[in-house]
């Protein structure tokens, strides 16, 4: 049944050209459905048979189906599926080009998620937790790659990019843990979540001045001195602040005018559009790709259309989301990873001592004792998504070599493996604050949890509730992880709900708990009051009437 | 701000391999950028002005902003947004990936939207109508090939694919309309969705036939024989049949394994996967890869999940079908148009001229006066994403030049821009049927509208009623069209709902209404009760009694 097909056999005036489109097309299905089949099963196997985050099972499923291990395997009459690419990508720029969409999709619905006004608001805690862990991974990240041997200076790029990949928390995976542990409006589950978005908008401008800092040293052949390299760090700095200053200011007119296209699903795609034209654009003007995507986002999270953007944008990025972490192991050397195994594994352990020490140091100084320092510093263990697009750039620009690349995976890869249990562990026994701090005791949170006859009805009555909060001017936010959770806030009031299946679960602090009842009460008051209406609706004729007559006929 | 900036800068070993990555992504991200703005402002111009299909304002976007006319201009400091590529198409592989898996999905969903009952069970009009719709646009479109001076003989394969873009109708611009007019359950109505079923499967051993053929002959210096010719014919239909039959055949088993993995978000994009799989493989057979990728959704539309998995890729659907036909007018060679625009109007008028002919003589063959025949001939007009898929394998495998695509392209244009005036027209004026035939008697269509608070939840009951249909074993089918329409049907019973904005319309046979508003009404009942159990939902404390302390404290 497989037999080689000259494709375009009628030769035309491009016969010498670029190779066949049918021949090019096909290699990209192939990949694809292998991508999408392989990362789907690895994901599943993770989550239930290892009870892992997705993430490294559609990880593990790129490395051993990609170009360097079973994908590399000719097929009879075709060749491999993945054949090894000449380039610094061992995969066709053509599947690259999903990665990419899937990496700024990412981006740019983190950004939407993102609530500039806890960065903006007065938050020791948070603001010294997030800066730490950054400060502290990039050094640590940055030292490591000079001890192993990959970089012979702090300042050489490949060092800077290792620091780079330690930098960026994914909370998502914490934030599913402590949901179901009810541990997600405790002091340390306030801390982490207001830290991790300090370290989310850090992470991206430490991207931006190490992408802006290593090109420009790319470019010379004498060492980059620190004036220089301040003077580049400025401008990448400038252009980052000129485009989210643009992108906050322009971002409700724009709002205002995306409306009158009336559909959501008009506007979602425009938005996904705009994200990526200001992706090229940042990438023009020397700063990463995400990092406009990032600012898009960034800028509507404040517009009305914020929460409607983000469900609408859900189901592509679930889509979109395994094809790029598969990718991504793809690009592991399956083989090289044997002779680099021990460096991984060290880079790894740093990057995690780094965020527990990092994290853990700055919590410890502000009220919290020792137990609430090592949760919060474990709670900011997890890499996932940042760390690898930031090694794809270094590898997809020659800064790093795919053995480092390699090398920067693990630390996604461990962080995932070793993050769940030690989070764990370190949420058990008592409270995380110190004696002294009397105010802020541990709070008592209270449980509901509702049983619905469907899940569709679940995810329905859940966006509901969602939808009244953010109309009470709550900062809605959906934690990316395998179960769909989201954590509701205002001020200091925070509430997660869960949706398991047909179950929904609300979880509140008893101090608030009654705001919460009162908009989910009302919220299903209103639906009953609606079906009332529709039930007596008006038709050319009377319908119960009708029904009856219809029985019986 | 935007400068050209050299990315991966650093020299590495494959510093003389192909264009550098950075590169090559901010392009596709700028290009995808560019279509999805376009796409979409286009599309919502041609609805909201011009009162024509999307498709129209999407493919008038393609060609504006393509390689041949604005996308073509230099921007300073980084060069055209379209570079024009040397090879059989003018836009890079990169992006024609992103159109490809477009139309993947899309044949997809569409034999998942197939009911193959009705192709088996006997359906005269509808088969007549079918072939009689087939084999005269394939011949005025062959000849017409050879009339115009592009093809020498009708055997040719320049004359086949010709012939093959005029072959299929895309039936959901005039299922839109006929809902719209409440003539969707008039005998004109259902002998035009019936003869779409026979249309769409045979315009698809159409395309294997003439792929297969054109490819065979390409090899060959010595012109083909027919008995060649039927020995390859023979050859496609052959593995068109044995994919099909293991299809239906494995389906249930695999459905069974598939529903294992519990989320229907990863199985919705496993089957993704497996459409991607056949449609490689079919390529890899000498047949064309949306013929695979149609197998696979008919193999799947008789399970338990058709209706579901149609359901959750919509959201990719929408994402995707813009891009793809707005890539599709790219490859329009704009400044080509001029020299060629009569040969276009007349290849366009031939292959409108040839579905009204070609079905309306079987038609009035089977029971209709001439009015009636008209009328089905007329909603057999429209042509879209199949006429468009062929010519652009038949380019992009340089059996065809880019002239004689823009030529193949001017069916899809004019047919969508002339077809409703002449549906609306059509159907003006009494009954379609002979006297003579007097069971068949035009039967009276009640309707019935719901006016939601929301247009969510008008999304949210429709989908419930759909569901509920489906569990009385009706085949519910989602017409592809601007508006969400679903025709709900079994033996000779046929429904439609439509979702407009808040509004939910129900078109129902006066004779069958009984069963449409006791599924309705139950649907609402079963609604109201659980709310209603929700709202007295036990928790930890009473509800009721904590809200009031809530408020009064």
């Amino acid at each position: 049944m497989i037999a080689a097909v000259t494709n375009g056999a009628v030769a035309g005036p491009f016969a010498t050209g670029p190779p066949e489109v049918g021949r090019v097309m096909t290699e990209v299905a192939l990949q694809l459905a292998v991508i999408l089949i392989a990362a789907r099963l690895g994901g599943f196997i993770a989550q239930s048979y290892f009870r892992a985050p997705s993430v490294l099972g559609e990880l593990a499923a790129g490395m051993l189906f990609g170009p360097y291990a079973l994908g590399g395997l000719p097929l009879p009459g075709w060749g491999p599926v993945f054949p090894l690419k000449g380039g610094p990508l061992p995969v066709s720029t053509e599947l690259y080009g999903f990665a990419m969409l899937a990496s700024i999709v990412l981006l740019f619905i983190s950004g939407l998620e993102t609530d500039p006004k806890t960065f903006l608001r007065y938050s020791v805690s948070g603001l010294a937790v997030g800066v730490g862990g950054i400060v502290t991974a990039f050094a640590i990240g940055d030292v490591a790659a000079v001890l192993l041997g990959i970089a012979d200076s702090f300042l050489s790029p490949p060092a800077l990019f290792l620091g780079t990949v330690a930098t960026a928390t994914s909370v998502g995976l914490t934030a599913r843990l402590l949901s179901e542990r009810r541990k997600m409006g405790s002091p340390e589950g306030v801390t982490i979540l207001a830290a991790a978005v300090f370290d989310d908008v850090l992470g991206i401008v430490v991207l931006a001045l190490v992408v802006a800092v290593t090109r420009a040293k790319g470019s010379q052949s004498t060492p980059a001195d620190w004036k220089h390299i301040a003077l580049i760090g400025a401008k990448a700095l400038g252009f980052w602040i000129l485009f989210t200053a643009v992108g906050l200011l322009l971002a409700r007119r724009l709002t205002h005018l995306l409306k009158r296209l009336r559909s959501m699903t008009t506007i979602a795609s425009i938005c996904v559009g705009l994200a990526l034209l200001v992706a090229g654009l940042s990438e023009m003007a020397g700063l990463a790709m995400i990092i406009g995507a990032y600012i898009v986002g960034l800028s509507l999270s404040q517009t009305d259309i914020a929460y409607e953007l983000q469900e609408r944008l859900r189901p592509l990025y679930d889509f979109l989301i395994p094809i790029f972490f598969c990718v991504m192991g793809m690009l592991v050397n399956f083989f090289a990873v044997k002779s680099v195994l021990l460096a991984a594994v060290f880079y790894g352990l740093a990057g995690i001592g780094a965020k527990i020490v990092g994290c853990g140091i700055p919590a410890w100084f502000t009220g919290f004792n020792l137990r609430g320092a090592v949760r919060i510093g474990t709670g900011m263990i997890p890499r996932a998504e940042v760390a690898l697009i930031v090694a794809g750039i270094g590898l997809s620009s020659n800064i790093i070599s795919p053995e480092v690349f390699g090398i920067a995976v693990s630390l996604t890869m461990l962080s995932t493996l070793l993050a769940p249990p030690l989070i764990v562990r370190a949420f058990q026994g008592g409270s995380g604050l110190r004696v002294a701090v009397e105010k802020r005791k541990e709070e008592e949170i209270r449980s509901v949890s509702l049983d619905l006859p469907s899940a569709e009805l679940a995810e329905f009555l859940v966006s509901r509730i969602n939808r009244a909060f953010r109309n009470e001017e709550y900062f809605v936010h959906r934690l990316h992880t395998d179960t769909p959770t989201w954590q509701i806030r205002k001020e200091d009031i925070s509430f997660t709900i869960i949706q398991d299946d047909r179950r929904v679960i609300l979880n509140m602090p008893a101090r608030y708990q009654h705001i919460a009842r009162f908009i989910v009460l009302e919220e299903i008051l209103n639906l009953s009051e609606f079906l009332e209406s529709v039930r007596k609706m008006q038709s050319p004729e009377d319908m119960g009437a009708q029904l009856l007559k219809g029985v019986f006929e």
